[in-house]
Order: structure tokens, then sequence, then C-alpha cells
């Protein structure tokens, strides 16, 4: 009976993980339009958002913690409240980067716009995607699609790289570009930092997926 | 005995933890170091301080789940450990920001040295400054310490602006200061969130400081 209530524990641990990671993917992707389309109102939603993932941060890790304290957890049970845990602080790191992202739509409407030569959309769009990724390995308990976030971080880490280069040269060849290129820098940043987040994700499933390999037998119950 | 066991476990934890704290500052140290100097023999020292906070993290994480696994907890350690976890994560972030620093150091070595109205050295000696705070209010559990590192933040969020908007200004009306200019930047937004990852931990120490006094009579023991 006691099991079984921690069993529903451990059920609505994860459920609320991956609500926290849907809005948290939603807010990087309204961020992105709010800049990409200048438009303020979608910056404000960015930040209302933002302070609901900080509530959920809050209560999915009394959730955590209130499931250690409820029994002498299984090594198994424990690795994945461990997990979710720190998968918990990586999403409400991800909404903080989608607010600073807003925070450079909001400069940006009041600057002659400007056609860049750095695709954030396509970047936007890799960055979510191996968040959403990261999340469907962890339900899935899926180390495999876990190591193809890995991967995915290389190319990531690749366009911000590019974008750095040629935001600089773009602003030596035209001052007037400057406050512009910087923001998309900005944006560029906080997007790599985004996809280290997933990566931080990816690699606590691999270690949690890998524990269960180990302790082979007790390991359904967690999954 | 077994208590015993478990409360020298408690002890070798916050050590660790302590031990780990002073890596990761001394990493934001050597970074800024070679950063400023343009000294490619102290920003190749960042990388393997770097390296041993990541074998250091693990470990950390490896003692905090043993002694989680080792028995039931009572709530207030079950709070210091969790606590132990997150700030755990928070000085490996510091340890990857020190390399971001450093490898703007090495960039910077291979272009002409320029006098920048940025004065990163006091950014890094106040942001180094709030992680030694945060980990000496966890280790001595003084949630007034920890109180004082956030508003220690907000000079630093306030130097990172001040320095964004001044190179901006530098980088329109000097095209041959963008790549020195854009590098104060990036050195500036990585110490922003240094002192970001010191007020995640003191946030953290508040919490598992007032899970103390609300169980007021056990408190001591984890102290």
């Amino acid at each position: 009976m006691t099991r079984t209530r921690f069993q529903s524990g451990l059920d609505e641990l994860k459920g609320r993980l991956t609500e926290m990671s849907i809005t948290a993917e939603r807010a990087i992707d309204l961020g992105v339009e709010a800049y990409l389309g200048r438009d303020a109102d979608t910056a404000n939603e960015v930040f209302k958002v933002e302070r609901a993932t900080n509530s959920a941060e809050r209560e999915i890790d009394q959730l955590a913690i209130d499931l250690l304290a409820m029994q002498q957890p299984m090594a198994v049970d424990l690795r994945f409240i461990t997990a979710c845990m720190k998968i918990n602080a990586d999403l409400e790191r991800v909404g903080d980067l989608a607010v600073n992202i807003a925070e450079r739509a909001l400069a940006e409407i009041n600057r002659p716009k400007m056609q860049l030569p750095a695709d954030l959309g396509r970047m936007a769009t890799t960055a979510a995607g191996m968040i959403r990724r990261a999340l469907d390995s962890f339900v899935d308990a899926n180390a495999e699609l876990a190591e193809a976030v890995l991967i995915m971080d290389d190319a990531v880490d690749r366009m911000n790289k590019e974008i750095f280069v040629s935001m600089a040269s773009l602003m030596r060849s035209n001052p007037q570009a400057v406050d512009q290129a910087l923001d998309a820098v900005v944006v560029a940043r906080a997007l790599e930092r985004v996809a280290d987040h997933a990566t931080n994700i990816a690699e606590d499933v691999i270690f949690w997926v890998k524990g269960k390999d180990v302790r082979h037998g007790v390991a359904e119950q967690a999954s």
C-alpha cells in the first residue's frame, strides 16, 4: 500500500517534469518569436511563463524531497529522483535564458529593422528540439535518444561560433549595425546555453539508465 | 554506530563541497588573470582545473546518493544532502564559465592590445567573492550571509549592463575595437553568470537553513 503511494508519487514527479519541460520549451519558442517578430506582447508573455517555471521548480523539488523522505528508496528510485531534481534545475534555467532573449526582443523594438546574416530561427528550433528529445529520452528511459542529443549539441555550438564570427565581421564593416549584431550574439549564446542544458539532461538520463542496467531486475519499476 | 558513519559521511560531503568551491573560485581567478594578462599558460591551467571540477562533481554526487541510500535520512539531513547536490551542480557550471573566459584569453593573445573602458578585474573579484561568501554561508548555515550574496548580485548585474553599453558605444565609434570589445562583453556575461550561480547557492542555503529553523531541536546535527 505504501509502495503504491510511493509509486504514484514517482509517476506524478515524472508528469510534472514533463509539463515543466513543455513550458520551458514554449518559453524559448516565444522568446525567439518575440525577438524575430519584434513583438512586445509575446516578449511579455515570456516573463509570465518564466514565473510559472519558477513556481513549478519549487513544487517539483518539494515533491522529490517528500518522496525521498517517504520511505527508504531503492537504488534505482534514488537515481531516478535525484535525476529529476537535476533536470528540474536545468529546465528552470532554460526559462531564465528565454527571459534573456525576450529582453533583447524588447531592446530591438526601438531599433531600425535590419536583415542579419544569422539564422537564429533555425538555431532556436534545434535547441528547443534538443530539450524535447532530452525529455523524451528521460520519459522513455532511452539512452540512445539521449546520446543523439549530445551530437546535436555540437551542431548548435557550431552555429553559435558562426554567428559570433559573422556578427563581428558585420560590426567591423558597419558600425550602424553594432546594436542589432550584439543582440544577435547574445541571443545565439542564450540558445547555445539552452542546448547545454539539454545536454546536461541527456547526460543525467544516460547516468540514470546505465544505473538501471547494472541493477537489472528491479529496473522496470521506475520507468 | 551506523549513525556515526552517516554523520561522518555528511562531514565528508561538506568538506568535498568546500574544496570544490575553492577550485571553482580559483578557475575564475585564473581565467580572468589569463584574459587580462594575455597569458596562454594560465589559460591552459584553467582547462586543467575545470577537468578536476568535472571529476569532483561526479564523486560528490555519488557520495550524496550513497548517503541517501545508507539510511532513512531525517528531514533536516535530507534538505542538507539535496542542497549539496544542487550546490555541486552550480560549482561545476562555474568551472565551465571559467573555460569560456580562458577561451577568450587565448583569442585575445593574437590581437592588438587595447585599453578598454571595462573594469573586468573588479567584476571578477566581486563575482568570485560571491562564490566564497555563498559557500561560507553554507558552511556556517548563515542565512544572513546568504542574503548579502543576493544583494551583491544586483551590483554585478549593474556592472554587466554598464560594460555592455560602453562596449557597444566603443564598437560604434571604433570598428577596429570590435573583436576586443566583443570579448569583453563575453567575459562580463560569463562573470554575471558566475554571480547567478552564487545566487543560486545562496538561495539553496536560505531554503536549507529555514528548513532547519522550522525543525528546531534536530537542527544542530547537520551543521
